[in-house]
């Protein structure tokens, strides 16, 4: 069974998952990214009223990354009409495409994702956590709380804790995905509001307690403001744990480059984001083996995951594990 | 090298090449399609307008014809938005992907149709026998002529003989792909409109002169109100050997089924559509082969050429003379 493709589960969300994807697309591996469907629809919403459709931005994204002519779909997904062309002028190519999507699908957000997959000639699965866009709720350390994701992020306030708002069906495909998977991985990004919510779930804590499969973290370089400033490596962790138990992490990948352009850094600090501290012994006595190395690179002055090195990372350790 | 693909070079355009493709890609064969752009752009012209695009009617059918996907990609590019969606409302999604195609490349269409190929994930290629439409003109039997595809046909009158209006350059990449072409097919489907405006030009006539490829006619069951009123057989042939003598035309495969329902046969009379007269030996005295069988079916009473059958008889002919 040696040239198999590997099964891998990713959790996640938003850029910090797709970038990710773009370094694990390249392994022979097939891949399952679980992602939250929020309540926001950001620059969605004009097309989610006139076709009573799912906010499809980040499940988009996610597709994108995993997509064999990348390149070519990410042009044509962002090519915005010109103004002066009327009606069309404005939107761009990708949401007129999951529209139409939805509107053949009688808005049956599954079907649609399946279908954009096969246009994107994607070989791998998207699967929202849910069957229907969840709302989470978050406790700041100040005692106040707040509702839906964009209410949430504009608090600038630091989240405590975390859950649905609501009752919330998962999609059983998740499961099925966790019991089949060799390797299961927490990816970087927006720790309270892509990663965690795929993890609420009773199905979901079960299904990870009961996987054999190595689990690995992929920690976030950057604090993100209004959801974990002030956060060592060690609070993102924990945070983790609080919904999964240290059970249920295996290894952290944590950046040790800290040897970033001032210039750059002050930017970042600016925004209320700095460079996370890596607290390791903290995150060592919670039983979790911790892999550094330089896993960033820069590009157009930002601070980027290098998704190639990542990769090769947790391919190693999933080969390591199969011996 | 027994299990290479073989090389095709299908010359044609519209409903009948896009059917006889349908049934060419399920067998182990490159293939190259040929298509003529025409100068009528049809329900295309809003677009072409607003975009200053070449008209892609033709071009996205045949693309589509050759899709791994057909079904889902059909129905995607033929969704058309309800009207009351303000600006998309009436614009098929396939339009609305073309003139994106057409706006990011600036208007290259062997660009753009490279790129709608990737997106159809089609293994083939397309080709438009010409780099700019070709504009035809028609001389009738009764010694008149007329000037453009569309004013032809709405003439309903028999035509005598095509050329093309105005000088025209050659897709090179056409003469490339007859060169290296294991079995040419001129394609069923409108004669002076579709497929002899393919076979024009002198560079075409030359490579198809020098190729030791097997050519095979696929022949018209009815004939097309004003364009083939009142034509035989050999009528056909000969149209087609005034352009490329007869030389260049091995095998004729010619429909033996006349057994149709009458109220079928009639609906196409009343359209000025007739069963082709067979006059075989008049076919033979050229010095061709008739492979006559029953190349037809019937769908939603309408009469189809059966593309699987037809596509065996063309892979069986290449095998004969590969051995």
């Amino acid at each position: 069974m040696i040239d198999k493709n590997y099964k891998i589960v990713v959790f996640g969300g938003g850029s910090g998952l797709s970038n990710l994807l773009r370094g694990l697309k390249k392994y022979p591996l097939d891949v399952t990214a679980v992602v939250t469907v929020g309540d926001d629809g950001g620059s969605s919403g004009k097309l989610r009223d006139l076709f009573n459709m799912l906010p499809p931005g980040d499940i988009r994204r996610v597709l994108l990354s995993l997509s064999s002519n990348e390149d070519l779909f990410n042009d044509l997904f962002s090519y915005r009409f010109p103004s002066d062309i009327d009606g069309l002028g404005g939107h761009t190519v990708g949401n007129i495409i999951l529209a139409a999507l939805s509107g053949m699908n009688d808005n049956n957000m599954s079907k649609a994702i399946e279908q954009l997959a096969t246009i994107l000639n994607v070989k791998h699965q998207v699967l929202p956590v849910a069957k229907t866009p969840i709302i989470i709720e978050a406790t700041f350390e100040d005692g106040t709380s707040a509702v839906g994701e964009s209410s949430i992020v504009t608090m600038n306030k630091k989240i405590a804790s975390v859950r649905p708002y609501g009752s919330f069906e998962v999609n059983e495909k998740v499961i099925e995905a966790i019991n089949a998977a060799d390797i299961i991985v927490y990816s970087q990004g927006s720790l309270y509001t892509s990663l965690i919510p795929n993890l609420f779930f009773d199905e979901v804590k079960e299904a990870l307690k009961k996987s054999k499969a190595p689990k690995v973290y992929v920690a976030n370089v950057m604090t993100q403001d209004g959801e974990t400033n002030g956060y060592k490596l060690s609070d993102h962790v924990k945070a983790l744990a609080d919904v999964i138990s240290t059970e249920q992490i295996d290894v952290v990948l944590a950046n040790d480059c800290m040897d970033i352009d001032c210039d750059i850094l002050k930017r970042y600090n600016e925004e209320n984001s700095y460079l996370v501290e890596a607290d390791i012994e903290n995150v060592k006595s919670m039983n979790i083996i911790v892999q550094r190395s330089k896993f960033i690179y820069i590009e157009d002055a930002y601070i980027r995951h290098n998704q190639n090195k990542l990769a090769a990372y947790i391919f190693k350790i999933l080969i390591d594990m199969m011996e």
